[in-house]
């Protein structure tokens, strides 16, 4: 049991290697050491939201500005600096570009996929209706699914278990500055992909959508990065951007371009990235994000109109095409608004309800389902369960429509309709969501009738429900979408029921479109973004206030019941996300009931062996220092005189900058700037490291490495005031200090998001190995 | 000469009055201070941009956390926190309803007023048209428009001239945190609202969209403070938010509010917010800011369909009406986009020329024409001017257009043209701009000829440079987008001509478009809001990324040559306005050299007459005065423990917050926060406050009242550091202390605004009292 929640949460792998080298440096200490990592393993601790995970590492927003890094500034002419704006600019287009050619891989691949899948059901189907034996059919739409979603799971679970679900979550916490394991590798993105068009192909309830901006991230932490990590490839570019302030910078700009290619909807793109990610607004880096976002959506759209065989044509929207709302036959009045209210307020709560019982879901999952080969059942059985489920209703269905003069639909299923008619329930299910929630909108009045609505919402709910969590790569945005409008066009007929004059609310589509808004922002409960992304997505601007006031009501009767979709997954992670602001009742805390302290520091000058030590002592496992002036005695604090990283001291160790007790100075080796950043972001172990016993008497000057001039604040500081400090700037450690000078205590990110509002005022979370 | 700068300065009133109130402190010294005031008074310095006025002060976005208002925060339940949460809701949905009731006003006062005008001008013309004498006709219509306009000028050059112009630079510095005098007073809105009537009614080449943004932010600082200071009333609510940084946030709201009320862009209202304002960014606060966007631009709608007798029809955009670009008619295609990079690149230098003729013309004023009488003389000459260019392109154009069946034109001038025909024209100069506008974007290929368009672009943008910078409430968006449009309409019958398949360029509206925000972004050099203003304007989504793209080219293009319109007259006015990042190459500048030094500190417990003294020097008219354990001598840093504000330190001396010699602690009146914030924003100077000789020998403590934990860093932090953490968290004054946590400086907004990038690497400009 012990090994459960490793084996579900984000980061279950790369962690043990590390702990499993053998200590090659030397330590005296080294089985007392050992018996740390023991203790250290992760205990069986249940699964809850009120726990904070101690595996998270912070990102550092925050420049280290030691000697080196200003020296390397200054050296720097002002041409050098336009320079480098240049390549960001660059770099932003890249991203964009692509990040456009893989939705474009996307859609294409799962359009073709899905096309043979249907044809050949459909084919299936059609011998069988006249013959009898339509289970000959069911059984052969099952397994194809389940073929598909096979191949799908096994990479995710095998190979990359990050790349599982929308990704959403994960950059959500990565732009919040948490360094979450594994999130932007190659690897993940070669899975995430694959993974996406074998789910959606396999026909689950899952949209290509979330999964577009998990690889706009990939791709921008790549590109910017100039080399592969794990191709071993270093195009020695870009070197200047390797660390965490300018990734997280163009991480941000991926996630927009990812939106922007899903939805078609770059402004929608920018303003996704700064609601999640951006503290620190800067003018030029959201043009830098824009941009990157509007390449991505002309890239798809070009590449798409050729791939159409309308070059040139480049008005079409991203992945997902609601099609377009003529304005002036999707007009609203004034009497409309409470409706649209009530409808957000529905939504509000079947999104809790859908919430809910996905929290159920996964805290089952993550009991009982955690070993690959068994998720991997489970995808499959859902894809098979989804085919039946879809078949069933299909066959049940009594309802016949007659086939349009322009063939609007792609797959019409003409059973046991007759000739010229087809059946109307299969519109819905014989089909990518994606067509089908199009269908919802803007097929005329009369399509559908309440009762297969009704039906299709309830059985698409529970199947979406089930379907969110699996080992698959896969998002929650489509599926919310089609059960809402599904929904929401059920309420825009009973409305023209209801009431006399029927041309008023003539156009159920205008009500599928408001209730897919009220629907997804009940289950995601984003606001701002959603509402531009919803706006471009329907390329009318006309709806933007009602589709405000729906996410907005959504959001507030949502959050009276539970959180949203994503703020569950990342709890259950024991993830320690910053939100915006401290809690309002939190003025009662200061600096000094919530540091860390004692503080472990070094002094300028130390000896090798201590920090050996300190680095090998996994217990702590502390990455930033507080470097003092002279450290007397262990509990008397000393003079700040600057902050050094683990990292720093790794590679200081690793190419061995020591300076011997008798000729001090001369003999150091002079590091470069460059030697930090061909190390970032995978610094080694401090194991990995090698340090002879002779090595452990030397010293080593941190002066020139260490940051001289770390933000600090006074004991009084109210936790508002520090956590206002801290998330403003980014910060990855913040030094607490008395009224001389002396260092008391370290603030890191885990100190400040233990403290959250629960029901009864301020609670506090435990920290936790898990 | 000496009060040339004053008089045309945004600031020229108020600051004198102060100076002139007799002391009243019986400080010993006054005579002194006298001289002081002499010597301080503005020196004859050429205005240039060089310089940095000392005139202008710092709003303070870090709340200073005394012990008055931890003990408020810490009593308040987590109910009252969400009650002001609510409450900051309502007002923002304030904010947009009265934003939303004002456009209204101009816009109808503006067509009324304009439609009689026009009406009587044509009756006049028609008239004289048969019988000859069609100079009566142009003295009409001259006078009509003098008169409009003297009475729009004469309002802003003798009540408030601080409402001349558009605003926006105004709303810019204070969203930038600059405290601009009288900015956001009642009267400023009053004056600003009729001006602007008055000066579109005019016929001047001038836009109502501006002022609507400047109009916006004024309501916000009204109804968050919920009391009037120029009528003298409170209504006792809100008190909680009488501080700058609650100000600031309900002012970016009102700014947002406003922009969306002008174009029915509120995404693009709320981004013109954080481009122009935010430096921190807050999830929360950017809601309540597309809230009031919402709410603005919905109720414009509103109350806009009732006035036009469609009540209900809540579809129609803002203030400005480009008219629904339909998508079909209107794609593009991928090799236009060179041809829309070229037309940014005109844009751009058309907008520097722009620029640089206003500068220049900017300066003249400044030179010459600063009495308001001779500010009002100069507006009726441009009136006049303005309707006999116009008269005269009408007067002499022989093109005649077919009168459409449908009458798009609202005043068709038939003048010399057959019947059922009119003058082309008239269109673009008998027409109030925004119609012109709109015709140009969507009146059918073959309107206009090309000579007509291009004697037309020549003459308004001379009238568009003469126009700006008047003594009239007016804005430079609609002259810039009609100047494009023109110019842009031209370059696609061009293009039609040159080429020989005129169905590809067959719609010349779409360039009329692209030439549009060519111009407007030449001028102005704002992009990302600006895209998606004019997206949601033309209320299609298609032309984001040519406009993205236009709107960058004529940016990188413009700022070759000169800067954009707005931050040439910020840095007319000396303003301390601080960009986004520090200049790249002032990593060798440090706290050290940065900081003003020595500082005047306090002690702790602290004589009231050092108080009245220090606070009375106008020489240095310190704002922030850090508090120290113990000052021994004048020139030894003494340990830092708190920083208290003028402000503070005047409501103290008010209240004589004295503590006797003797008997310490028990005669001191508490003082509650509601002192501070009913003195708040404007706190009487200290030549008001009487202090007694005997009471100059009292105590006060300050240890209640001081900031305890003010932000600080050390003396070699650099400059880009300093500026990071100044600028993110929006700081009036940071400490400077050495490694002993003793006051060496104090950095504020001047000491970091003086350096910029020039030509030739790092400048610093002067300081100066102009």
């Amino acid at each position: 049991m012990a090994n459960i929640s490793k084996k579900v949460s984000w980061s279950s792998r790369g962690d043990d290697r590390g702990e499993r080298t053998p200590l090659l440096n030397g330590a005296e200490d080294s089985k007392l050491n050992r018996q740390d990592i023991i203790r250290s393993r992760p205990k069986e601790i249940p699964h809850n939201e009120k726990l904070l995970s101690l595996k998270y590492e912070s990102l550092d927003y925050d420049n280290s500005e030691n000697q080196l890094f200003l020296e390397e500034e200054r050296r720097m002419s002002q041409m050098g600096f336009r320079c480098l704006e240049i390549t960001r600019w660059v770099i932003c287009g890249l991203i964009g570009l692509l990040t456009g050619l893989i939705a474009c891989l996307i859609d294409i691949a799962v359009e073709n996929l899905a096309g043979l899948k249907y044809f050949a059901v459909k084919q299936n189907i059609e011998k069988f209706t006249e013959l009898g034996g339509l289970s000959l059919s069911l059984i052969l739409w099952a397994v194809l699914n389940s073929a598909f979603v096979m191949v799908g799971a096994i990479i995710v679970a095998f190979f990359e278990p990050i790349a599982a679900g929308s990704g959403i979550p994960q950059i959500k916490c990565y732009l919040n500055g948490v360094k979450v394991p594994r999130v932007v590798r190659l690897k993940t993105l070669v899975v995430k992909v694959f993974g996406v068009i074998c789910s959606v192909a396999g026909g689950l309830a899952v949209g290509k959508e979330g999964p577009m901006i998990h690889s706009g991230a990939v791709v921008a932490a790549g590109v910017s990065q100039g080399r592969s990590t794990s191709l071993k490839k270093d195009f020695k570019m870009f070197e200047y951007f390797r660390r965490d302030t300018e990734k997280r910078d163009f991480v941000s700009a991926g996630a927009a371009a990812g939106v922007s290619a899903a939805f078609g909807a770059p402004v929608g793109g920018v303003l996704f990235s700064l609601e999640e990610g951006a503290s620190f607004w800067n003018q030029l880096l959201t043009w830098r994000i824009f941009f990157a976002s509007m390449v991505s959506s002309f890239t798809l759209n070009f590449f798409l109109s050729i791939y159409h065989q309308k070059p040139g044509e480049l008005s079409s929207p991203g992945l997902i095409n609601f099609g377009r709302f003529d304005s002036d036959s999707v007009q609203y009045n004034l009497y409309e608004i409470p409706l649209f209210i009530i409808m957000g307020a529905l939504g509000g709560i079947l999104g809790a309800l859908f919430n809910v019982l996905n929290y159920w879901l996964t805290i089952f999952r993550i009991r009982y389902i955690h070993r690959p080969c068994l998720q991997v059942m489970e995808a499959m059985l859902v894809a098979a369960v989804t085919a039946t489920v879809s078949f069933a209703m299909i066959y049940f269905s009594t309802e016949c429509q007659p086939l349009g003069p322009d063939h609007t639909e792609e797959y019409p299923l003409q059973l046991f309709c007759a000739d010229g008619e087809y059946n109307a329930m299969a519109t819905a299910f014989f089909n990518t969501p994606e067509r089908s929630v199009r269908s919802l909108f803007h097929n005329p009045p009369g399509t559908y009738n309440p009762m297969t609505l009704g039906v299709f919402t309830l059985a698409y709910f529970l199947l979406a429900v089930w379907t969110y969590g699996l080992t698959v790569s896969a998002g929650v945005f489509i599926p919310s979408l089609l059960i809402g409008a599904a929904w929401g066009r059920l309420f825009g007929i009973l409305l023209s029921f209801i009431t006399t004059s029927k041309s008023i609310w003539a156009d159920p589509g205008k009500y599928a479109l408001i209730g897919a808004a009220a629907q997804l922002g009940g289950i995601v409960r984003m606001t701002l973004s959603l509402t531009v992304i919803l706006v471009e997505a329907t390329g009318n601007v006309t709806y933007g206030f009602p589709i405000m006031l729906v996410l907005m009501t959504a959001k507030i009767v949502g959050d009276y019941f539970v959180e949203g979709l994503y703020d569950i997954h990342i709890k259950l992670q024991s993830v320690p996300f910053l939100h915006w602001e401290a809690p309002p009742t939190s003025h009662w805390l200061t600096a000094r009931e919530v540091m860390s302290s004692p503080v472990t520091c070094f002094n300028r000058i130390e000896k090798v062996g201590t920090i050996v030590d300190v680095l090998s002592n996994t217990s702590t496992n502390h990455n930033g220092f507080p470097v003092v002036t002279h450290v007397t005695e262990i509990d008397e604090p000393s003079k700040l005189c600057g902050l050094v990283l683990r990292s720093q001291l790794i590679v200081l160790l690793k190419h061995k900058v020591f300076v011997e007790r008798a000729s001090s100075r001369f003999s150091q080796r002079k590091l470069q700037l460059k030697d930090f950043r061909d190390a970032y972001p995978r610094f080694p172990p401090i194991q990995s490291i090698h340090v002879s016993q002779d090595e452990r008497e030397c010293m080593m000057d941190l002066t020139e490495f260490m940051n001289p001039t770390p933000y600090t604040v006074p004991q009084e500081t109210s936790l508002p005031r520090v956590f206002k400090l801290f998330r403003a700037l980014g910060l990855r450690h913040l030094v607490v200090v008395d009224n001389e000078n002396r260092v008391v205590g370290l603030v890191t990110r885990k100190d400040l998001a233990r403290y959250h509002l629960g029901k009864d005022g301020l609670e506090e979370l435990h920290l936790a190995q898990t």
